[in-house]
């Protein structure tokens, strides 16, 4: 199998989010030639904030594409300035949920959409995190807080509370990494 | 906290796949007037696919957005006559594998990327899958596939192997619903 070439890019909208790109490539087992839009993104970073207790810190916020309020954890765009996923971490988590901690540590890496968007979505567990910060939301931005019992995780994805896709693969990795908390 | 109001929805580019939208939308506790760009597209199907004897099929397949060769599970779009996940798991896995069963149950349902995409995406199990069938590839797909028994499969995640958002859910609900599979 082998990857395909890329013929010409060509940038169709160019926002400060992304740029919706044209790319000419040539398949690379068939030699055939195909147009495909690619989203070109930044990174994001997701956090799953754990108290000393305990409890994850989730969000309630308005989601345009699907037109509803949906539980998440925090998360945003990697700023141009930042090269460490730590760094976007700690800055979203406060600037989102009010909360803070120095305890942070990188869970994993995922493609969200490599079929036509750029970008890789890093998680980061934060541990320890405590309400002692200052939340800053964006001017379109609006969010709720509120913890659950980290027992209580699994029942919240299997009843469809919690439906979106990074949310859930936060967990995945704690689970795999985290076992522990669990087990009974 | 209250939901937004969609005051305009306009077309920028209409494909077969999807329409890039632009939305104006009131913010529903601010009050303010945003203008957000939405990608309007039909629903996905993810399948797992577990032989009889306990061996997941995987696919390898080029995608564009990151340039890359990855591994992930079959899926692929519900077409604009399909509105059971079902049939769309069953065509697709044959489309792109080559297996075949009537064993298939859905998993679970996420929303991809609810800030700007429109679309859920659905995972079904496909028990007992036999290599009875025929492939079909789409003009621009190419796709390899190979077997890994169900136990490696937390080990691709954690080691990077396996990068796939949506394969990574997909792993999330079969293991919080099947945990038998995974316990010594």
């Amino acid at each position: 199998m082998h990857k395909w070439t890329v013929l010409d890019k060509k940038a169709l909208i160019q926002s400060p989010m992304f740029s919706f790109m044209e790319y000419k490539l040539k398949h690379g087992d068939k030699n055939t030639i195909h147009n495909f839009y690619i989203l070109d993104t930044s990174d994001w970073v997701n956090i799953l904030p754990i108290t000393a207790d305990g409890k994850i810190v989730l969000i309630r916020q308005y989601r345009a594409g699907i037109d509803e309020i949906l539980i998440e954890i925090p998360g945003g765009i990697m700023d141009k300035d930042e090269t460490d996923p730590i760094a976007t971490a700690r800055r979203e988590l406060e600037e989102e949920t009010g909360y803070i901690t120095d305890n942070l540590e990188i869970l994993g890496m995922v493609y969200p959409n490599p079929s036509f968007m750029t970008n890789k979505c890093y998680f980061v567990l934060a541990k320890d995190v405590k309400p002692l910060g200052h939340t800053h939301f964006d001017p379109s931005e609006y969010i709720e807080t509120f913890t659950i019992d980290i027992k209580e995780f699994p029942e919240y994805i299997l009843s469809g509370k919690i439906r979106h896709s990074l949310t859930i693969n936060a967990f995945a990795y704690f689970q795999l990494k985290y076992p522990k908390f669990f087990n009974h």
